[in-house]
């Protein structure tokens, strides 16, 4: 079965170029990267909200807003989530997850 | 081939109860829901930043945090990858990745 | 010349008990405390755009919008610029604008 | 009385040529703009959550962290609280803190 996060990535890149007025995709990325980047941020502090409201539901839904926006933001970069998925296997492979650990936080 | 997203997952599960001086994973954990979701939010800012300015190999680093504190916040919650996946697919069976554009922004 | 801040906060707890349909200050309290946050989170994300772009006219009126929103939310908690203003004249007090030079960043 | 946020901005003008192993404001404009825009975003952040977790002396703290990285922020774009009063004060002119009703959210 295909990952629905590349289906929607695909969905994503598909509508890019489609009319702004009928796509929300196209619209997004039409307004430009200030705009993606700006309902990232909007995201972000809503799926915060949501976890420190612990409210399971609306914290599932803010994360796909999340997810969404970020995808929108990584094409209109000319990125992908494969690179993503490379930035953390390469991580992995340096012993990786924990290489944060040494960071002040 | 495992999704890197999901083998991110299961590594982020599995060490949810090492010991917070090792692990990163562990201590942020440890530290609570808030902690975990500030991080969240500083990874955003910091994606947001990364899009503006067009650093692409930064871009790349930020969204990798950004997607590892995301599941780290899911765990803690007692969500995952495939709760967000499934959430999306919802929308998309909905006539889907347009619904938002009915949405005010 | 009385503080166009202090001016404003009068104004905002004015208007907190108005009608929500002509009060942009009393709908916004209406809808919650959670949503009085979210604005926050995205006029300083608004905020952090302009200053990156180096837009100095931008960056003036999401000032403005982020103090704006910071005292509707602080008015919400029952709070005022006046205890921010304690707080920054305690730090002071403590040798102060500089204690947090100690803190990991 | 003078207001104590003049006399902070005062202060952080007066420290932005100080040492930056002394001085705190010091060293966050020597890091540049884009550091300074992330710990707003960051103390923005933390508003939110001890907002949402009702938190007052928590939330007084953080908006006074908030106000603080803002008018570092300002101040290294060139500007002012009193660039911020009088857009603040323009908008009160124009019939004022109600121009935002009209606008989607």
């Amino acid at each position: 079965m295909a990952d629905m996060l590349d289906t929607l990535e695909q969905t994503i890149r598909a509508r890019r170029g489609a009319d702004p007025s009928t796509s929300y995709v196209a619209k997004l990325i039409h307004r430009g990267r200030a705009k993606i980047a700006q309902k990232l941020g909007e995201e972000a502090t809503e799926t915060v909200i949501a976890a420190i409201q612990d409210d399971r539901e609306e914290l599932t839904k803010e994360a796909a807003d999340l997810v969404f926006h970020l995808i929108v933001l990584l094409a209109d970069a000319g990125l992908s989530l494969d690179d993503v998925r490379a930035e953390l296997a390469r991580r992995e492979g340096m012993s990786g997850l924990e290489e944060k650990a040494s960071r002040a936080d």
